[in-house]
């Protein structure tokens, strides 16, 4: 029967533990995880011998779609989910982002309507870039109707989608009211703005000017803003793309007192330093430009550090496919580079190589920073994020030894760029399983559009 | 059939999760997790309605039947596990001690060879109190034929089993190459030698001397050497109860730096605080000496915070059962107490009672610090300390909602006195199974002399 | 001659040594230092046999005369200035603080009209409540023509006084470019906006709200914020009354960093704890409202530490003296309680007895944080501060044996409430001299009204 | 007459401010600071326009004429003290080194004689190298009789002069009791041993192996230990030659506690980096053989930033001049390098080009690091380290425009090599005057031999 998988003769890897088990699939969930059990008649068989079996990738931050100044990024939910189930990533967490005065439900109308191609299953955080009585509303509605159980919040992007203190304070108290998680984009939106224009009248136009106008400090400062409040409030707190030392100590300086904080790291900061701003392409230089930015090397080490002592618990992409002509709005000043990378497909890989290869991690924590944890602290947990009867068929066959060289050119995203381009990396996906369905198989891409289904994700706590 | 047991209508804790599921055992062994199991003909069926069902405990931290100046602790390999498992406490980690220059083979068949009357499971640390070739090879044998992954250093103790450096470098450098987690008592010796000394020389005799010859810091040197010693040596260390705010800052910096430290803490230091030690009845105060002592109460919240931030791991209680008359040989000198207390019975009631129902714990991190990471650490997982298939059938049923109050009068355990005395507490075990079998239910204890097994501990990593 | 002056037979006291010495004045300036100095004819000789000369206090941190809702402080600059002389404190500096809108020249130029009563040399921060291009402008005025060097900023006080991060960083850069040190009252306004609604909607509306509208973190969170600004940009920062070890903490933080950060410490933090918000009398508990409140006593260690290890600078009262019936203004809502404390007159002597008797502070370590350290902080150094030829004549002969006992009853200040009530304290000024003028001895208070000049204060750094 | 010294028209840099003013010495004494002096007749006078005029330096870690393996390092007292004049360090503090159960008055009374033929003002610091009752009687007579108030401990050289926690614990506990200063040199000797024979056992002999047996973390325990130590016995501590942030942050931390622990970094540790050992010249590599060792880059910024902040306190050298042939006894065996190098002559102008040039530093907090801090830590103050009436004539005038670069060429010292060969300095003294004499004036060194003078050092604390 075609929706019967078995998985056999590999080792089963979940956050806790691993193990030799065969796994076997029906009807899109696990049924069984044991060793040498048995083919059913008509099943799928893949062999898993000398390879892993783990929960598949969930990627807590991408954006597929997004609108900017009349155009959109290039990837949209079904290119960006294939490019996702290519590299082992099953789940996605995108971003609904009302403009100012936009209410919240006829925003995130428009993204459950734009997602309806996607290939993998996904949810979405909402943006709060804006408050009113309909606000506080409408994230009732989310929370109770609508599966959303996390809101972000931008601290940067003044004139535009940034949230004052004023905001902050309020959301954060409607979210602990409706057990619902708050995370943040951590950079002062007051400073980034002066040094701007500082770093420009000094000359420096190019996309060098960048990380001169986002330096850790203006990162580390919002995030300790909101982990105070966090904390005053008495609400847990997300905070996405963690990017420096410094920040990462904000947050185990609050977690050694206790509090809930949590932290997110995205593969291009663990590996990226910020030398890619003075490259004399532009086009290579504004491929990089993100926010917050590649940081200085020095920085890597933290952020894994974090990963390895457990202060940071998820690991994302921010994945927003810019290409070069999008990227070319901000020729003529650093400022006007539309900010954002893609990575949704390499994670999962260059992850394993830097992190598992390298020995600063297990496979079983391998497992917890790309997956499970990210299914916990979003209430997808156990569907999604465990190898485990009961949960999701949403699987990835992790060949250790398979050597390739990562390149724009053998890529699934759409974009024209490939942050990892050139990087020679062990380990990587033969199969990944979405649904208990074989959804690539040795490169071979059999991503179903509109196959995925949206995630209602319960809010936490007693309601 | 007398071998299967169902445990029907609860809700299911695991350190990753919670979920209502009945739990089917047979032959020792947890065979079904699913809601709504038919229960086999012949099982005998517990109704878990309201209650938990979690792993059974792991006291990682006992000392049973230990011997002392001629006469020996008031809880012997029986007794102490039977009280255990009054406690829902399925699985304790005892310590041999070699005398210095006893050969470590034959302390450790001596201690084997006491524990075979033991009612649940068990296994031992190995302590190194000297250093020759000899102890060298035996750590090899240990590791390799007896499954002992775990070795004991008392830094403290001088001129009877204290450890000085060179020979901690060297047991730390052994236990690397075996693929055995070293573990301190950290406490620097000489200080306390010196601080004896000066204490009785202003002439303070009793019980309140104890805590001034041993203060904080006197803790957390020896915790930062012992660690840093690791850390050079680029092997894991599990520091065994860490008592104050110090010595759990040194673990949290040290895991910050990405080193693979583990904290234990003592269900006393996290509820008794200091002022024990200056009761007027010596006896009273006498019962409370044990190293390192109670502490300042502002120290009990660092150690909560320290176990919610996830810098200290697992839950022990140091069980040492002296009695008055044993302790009454340090009343004209409290050097010469007997260190010591009780506690396993309690352990796991006054921790839900403190931990959970305070909010500062979820059920779920409760098992974490009980018992899955205990389980985890000295490679007992998941055959312990974990509800799934396959694990061995030693569990706990849960009932929140009972409440008592602690008592000498109504404990298993042998010892005269009880740290928790008088103590009301919300939530206790209604039954505990150790190898499938009922063991304790609704108060009646019936734990069997020698049931119990020694558990082999592989060595870690790659051998 | 009247204006000669021989102090004789003391210590002399500096910051950074002590000495045997006689201090000669003339003419308003000291003109020797010296062991032995021969009495010129005519001149006032002051007796100091036994007992320490040190330079006279400065208190960087008064509002004298403020005017609040239509009515004013009790203490004016006359009888602030008298009682702070009576208690050993030659120098103050006060705050000029514009209304939003209100043109920052005017607003100084009011408060120099009232301070020409002073009795004692006087100085002022300017407050800094509002922005637009008259400020920049003005803040030039200042600094160049009359010898501001320093800007206040409130972090709190929301729909009032509060500053956003946008004045805040518009001023900090400002600064810098001028040369002038910023300051800061750090504490989030919107977060104490939202606590105090919610602690008065759970009922409380007493004086004990106060605190827990405005704990801990609150404050620290904008002091780390307000460090981190001044840090991206590079200027220098003082946070005025930091009240919890939090704060302190994040400006060794700062420092440790290599930052240029400064910490003032209020004597009523570093001595009264937050339990008098819970007295029942209304009016006691009221006399206490100040913000940042009294704290958990735990906090009042941290500040001692702070001064000990230097990474907190100098002391101050915030003495703003309103009485009861002002206090009363917020019977029914504690939010309207207006903030404000005495202490200008004890302050010296607080600290002594609290600080030098009990060894946390050597008698130079006293003048550092009493008056050298404010002196070089706001660039009236060598004038003031300092025990050496050339320097102004503000002096305080210090009798270490006497003994005191405070209260309302005996005070100079126009308050009618003693923070201090019934505390005995050892060491008090028998003497205090400005300008070279003998203005209180043994008790005797001689101020003389309008004595006191207005100090200008250069700039940093080269014009 | 010959014993008057006129230094007109420059600025006078004191730890605490600049001023303007000419310096007049006469007998060896400063008698007036002040602007506009009259140069007595027959005063030599030295023109110091545009110049500094501050404290001579002091070097508080010096090893000249230090005994090894029957050979002597190549500078004796007199040709040492001559390159410190040279250099504007007027003062030196050496060590006295006893051997292992040789008496300490012996190596005292040995030091003194060698000492004979200082150029330059000197003091002693003892080491305590093994412990008996006489060891505990001598310090005493050390301290009480012969000026000596500062004890060293050796916490590294296994089997040779490193000191038991035992000893140390005696040792600070007497140094409490006489009022004197225990110092470290912190390294843990058991770590050191061990990874010297790992070291070399992989293969590695030459210089390159150094660094690796002493990383930073066997720096920062045993740093850690000692301060630990002290915090228990109530005892200040300085921790000589601080190398690694680890260390430095062990500091900050306790000083952050209020403990009275102080720094000592040397020059060569805040410029030079490790990768000189690595330099494929064994004599060059071989010259830069010290402990501790020169550390990975980034240990600089944390260094200045110590000193920065105020947690770290002197500046010093450690000279040592062992040449190459005495540097070849470890050709074969990195372990048997002769430890040492120079720099008493290029301090200063090496800290002021890279502190003070750099906007590290400021020319107070220059003065601070070089002089006046450690004449304040060993009880030579005022005396040493400031420019006022009454203290010593030791000065420095110092060019801050003088442009060259440092060789091995052009120094006074005996050594062979110069640690900061060929860089380039802007800033350096023009005239060195020691005891009233100007003992070198724009390169002409008239240092004269025995003109130097033992210090004694009185005890801290009431006797
Ligand atoms: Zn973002
Ligand atoms: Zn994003
Ligand atoms: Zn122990
Ligand atoms: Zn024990
Ligand atoms: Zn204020
Ligand atoms: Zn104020
Ligand atoms: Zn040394
Ligand atoms: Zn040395």
């Amino acid at each position: 029967m075609s929706d019967t998988l078995l998985i056999r003769g590999g080792t089963v890897v979940n956050a806790d533990r691993e193990s030799r088990a065969d796994v076997l699939c029906v009807g899109g969930l696990i049924t069984a995880v044991a060793p040498d059990l048995e083919a059913p008649v008509g099943a799928t068989v893949v062999d898993a011998g000398g390879q892993y079996v783990m929960p598949g990738g969930i990627d807590p931050h991408t954006h597929m779609q997004l609108p900017f100044m009349g155009t959109v990024t290039r990837d949209d939910f079904y290119s960006g989910t294939a490019a996702a189930l290519a590299g082992g990533t099953t789940t996605i967490i995108d971003f609904v982002i009302p403009d100012p005065k936009q209410p919240l439900m006829d925003a995130y109308r428009t993204w459950r309507g734009w997602a309806e191609k996607a290939a993998s299953d996904h949810a979405f955080h909402v943006a709060i870039t804006w408050w009113d009585d309909s606000v506080h509303a409408d994230m009732g509605t989310l929370v109770r109707e609508e599966g959303v159980n996390s809101f972000k919040h931008f601290m940067a992007y003044k004139n535009a989608i940034m949230c004052d203190d004023e905001t902050l304070v309020r959301s954060f108290r409607r979210a602990l009211e409706l057990g619902a998680m708050p995370t943040v984009h951590a950079e002062n939106g007051e400073l980034v703005f002066l040094l701007q224009q500082e770093v420009k009248a000094r000359g420096v136009t190019g996309p060098e000017g960048h990380p001169l106008s986002r330096p850790p400090a203006v990162e580390a400062e919002a995030a300790q803003r909101a982990i105070a409040i966090a904390d005053v409030l008495n609400v847990p707190i997300y905070v996405v793309h963690v990017s420096c030392a410094e920040s990462a100590e904000a947050i185990a300086r609050a977690r050694a007192r206790g509090q809930r904080v949590f932290g997110e790291v995205l593969a291009g900061h663990l590996l990226i330093d910020d030398s890619v701003y003075r490259h004399p392409d532009f086009a290579f230089a504004a491929a990089h430009v993100m926010s917050p930015p590649f940081r200085e090397k020095t920085h890597q080490e933290a952020l894994w550090r974090g990963l390895q002592a457990g202060h940071l618990h998820t690991t994302a992409t921010d994945h927003c496919s810019f290409c070069a002509e999008q990227k070319a709005m901000g020729r003529l000043d650093f400022g006007k580079i539309p900010n954002g990378t893609g990575g949704v497909e390499e994670r999962l890989t260059v992850l394993w190589d830097a992190g598992v290869n390298s020995g600063r991690l297990t496979p079983s924590e391998f497992v917890a920073i790309t997956s499970a944890n990210a299914a916990r602290l979003f209430n997808l947990y156990p569907r999604k994020g465990l190898v485990a009867p009961g949960a999701d068929a949403d699987l990835v066959v992790w060949d250790p030894a398979a050597h390739h060289t990562i390149s724009v050119a053998s890529q699934h995203s759409r974009g024209d760029f490939n942050l990892f381009e050139g990087r020679p990396v062990v380990g990587r996906p033969s199969h990944t399983v979405s649904q208990g369905r074989v959804v690539c198989a040795l490169g071979d891409l059999r991503a179903e559009r509109g196959a995925g289904r949206y995630l209602k994700r319960p809010p936490f706590g007693p309601q």
